[in-house]
């Protein structure tokens, strides 16, 4: 198809191309914003601290040459300059490559740039063009800003962790730093939404992103409860709040997701696992029904999904056109044909990193093919190219 | 602080206002993206089927006056139009809506647009300043882009199930329709980038937008592993892969978070918890010996922490600087004084309703504060206002 040619084409140009992004920040929740920036084509100087840079370059895991994949994920396609925020002639010198920048990523605690002499809110008045986007836990105000947090914390002050898992086991994590990783995804989107109005309008902004605004303004259904009817959520394990069958069920050999949403597909589902009885069940008759009596349905289908393994009822499934999965490890995931049609699997330097999931018809959508820098790699090109100060 | 006054001040315009959105999106995905345009200031109106709209209209949770919470949540802010876009007369209207319009979103099954003559690509050639946003299940071209996908069926196929949850236990969903709502999220990212490059060069684009994509690309450590050591990533339930203590602990009543990222943190739990063998400990010596040594740590710091309630566990951890949060649901967490501070809920219409966690120092950063509306509320408006052809 002519739209896969045109993302992966690699002679398209970026969105972002002519945008100069100075990332301040370390670890996962800043350095996922400036990533993003980096794969819609925007430059990023990535300032890191002399002697040891960002904490993630001593964190594994580690691939065989030694070098930390946490490092890379999180900084490809980024320059990185040594510099001294504590130094009077480094700050000065960075105040004039953030004159001449679009975008300031940053994720101190709030207040540590203020004290740096580079406070959000006056780095826009000097340069109303600038977006400053600032990534915390608990965002620059409100009565918990100056809590430390990682993303287990938030996970756990958010209701994410409470309304995950099975209730009869404890609050579980998610298994990816999804408080982090959503306050990078929201930290661009406030930044490109940003850069939009300031084309539009002259006018450039700060940005305050908070990791558990951002988490709790993704939950659903037990925010909706909680919101909505004054219901108190309780962690329900796979299956959906108000749709069934649409959970996982045990087959033979391992489990299978199969999903439901309504009598159509129930019927057809019926049919395919040889199971006529159901579809004439007063207790399956609507998805209301099936809803509240889903612990037998579950049953019903359990013990017959059990009889073969999950692969051969995936095939009938699929054959059928229901919606349905194996459970995948994720090294199972990132060999499916569909992940490499879509270049969410690349090589870059030699190692295998994510792609990017944003496809345009018009941009080059492969994200960047630069490597994650070595500690220091551009400083001295850019002390050179920012050196003197230059009027924007 | 100022910052507070200027996000929540209801005088200042929003970033995205002047563009108008015409989303087609049904359930949850793409109405996620163009719920999150409309909080963005954008005017966002909803095509939806005669007689009986979107899906969601009809499913729960629902509020006290029998309107669903599900349909709300993901379409504030909206205008609401009948079209048949089967029926001839209403796919030339919708066409002159378009041609007016800056951006198009939709989450039917690839080909149906083409299918309904509104094929995105084709749209973005007959109006080049269009931005035309598709949000599927596996995205428009690969060899599963024609499946059926809910968001379950998401969850385990991209690894998230199965890296989430207890070693011991099965896969595990997250408590959130996560992949749809990532898929919403990116869309917003994909459809706001390809605006800013549309301002900066007069081009607009497709926007192809997989929740695979979007959900395999949200993975972390167990990706990095799985890409970069080419081990084979497993459940670790809610402690973290590389740091201890970094985890949730019972206390005399129910669980706290606590997180220590580095030996200074340790040496400060110890004292916290007077427990000071602990940081002479061999076993326990540095982050590494702590992660390697991890269940011995957990049972001896749960052994004191038993003894008394969280909340108490709590109030000293956070007075020593340790982060660490009690497990709240999410019905505490929506009576936080932090979520209330940041505007995180609101009412809208009458009702309760999540706030926008992008939060801008010169924009309007409320989100949206008109209702989700009725079904074709605004069908006469929107036909006498776009009825005639209209040049752009």
């Amino acid at each position: 198809m002519t739209e896969q040619l045109d993302h992966l084409n690699p002679d398209q140009p970026y969105p972002l191309e002519g945008i100069t992004v100075v990332d301040f920040s370390r670890v996962l929740a800043g350095p996922t914003c400036g990533r993003m920036l980096a794969d819609a084509g925007a430059r990023v100087i990535k300032v890191e601290r002399p002697d040891t840079g960002d904490d993630t370059r001593l964190m594994g895991p580690f691939a065989q040459d030694g070098s930390s994949e946490y490092y890379r994920f999180a900084n490809l396609g980024k320059e990185s300059i040594c510099l001294d925020l504590k130094d009077p002639d480094d700050r000065a010198f960075v105040k004039q490559v953030i004159a001449r920048a679009d975008v300031v990523v940053e994720n101190f605690r709030p207040g540590v740039m203020a004290r740096l002499g580079l406070d959000p809110a006056e780095l826009v008045e000097e340069f109303p063009h600038l977006v400053v986007c600032s990534v915390s836990g608990f965002g620059q105000y409100g009565p918990l800003h100056q809590e430390a947090a990682y993303d287990t914390v938030i996970q756990a002050i958010s209701g994410m962790m409470d309304g995950t898992g099975e209730p009869d086991r404890g609050p579980t994590r998610v298994g990816t730093s999804i408080a982090d990783i959503l306050g990078g995804i929201f930290g661009y989107c406030g930044v490109v939404t940003a850069l939009c109005a300031r084309e539009r309008t002259g006018r450039g902004s700060t940005v305050d992103i908070s990791m558990l605004d951002a988490t709790f303004s993704v939950m659903e259904q037990s925010l909706m409860e909680a919101l909505g009817t004054g219901e108190r959520p309780t962690r329900i394990g796979n299956r959906h709040p108000s749709m069934a069958p649409f959970d996982t069920f045990d087959c033979q050999d391992q489990p299978i997701a199969i999903c439901c949403g309504n009598d159509h597909l129930f019927g057809i589902l019926a049919k395919t696992l040889d199971l006529p009885g159901l579809s004439d069940d007063p207790r399956f008759s609507s998805n209301v029904d099936r809803t509240d009596n889903q612990a037998e349905l579950k049953d019903e289908l359990q013990a017959k999904l059990r009889t073969e393994p999950a692969e051969t009822w995936h095939q009938r499934l699929q054959d059928a056109g229901i919606p349905s999965s194996l459970v995948l490890n994720i090294d199972d995931t990132r060999k499916l044909g569909q992940i490499k049609a879509r270049g969410m699997v690349k090589q870059v330097g030699g190692f295998d990193v994510p792609g990017s999931p944003m496809k345009w018809g018009t941009w080059n959508s492969m994200g960047t093919m630069l490597p994650s820098p070595a500690l220091g790699e551009h400083s001295d090109r850019l002390r050179a190219e920012f050196g003197a100060a230059t009027a924007r």
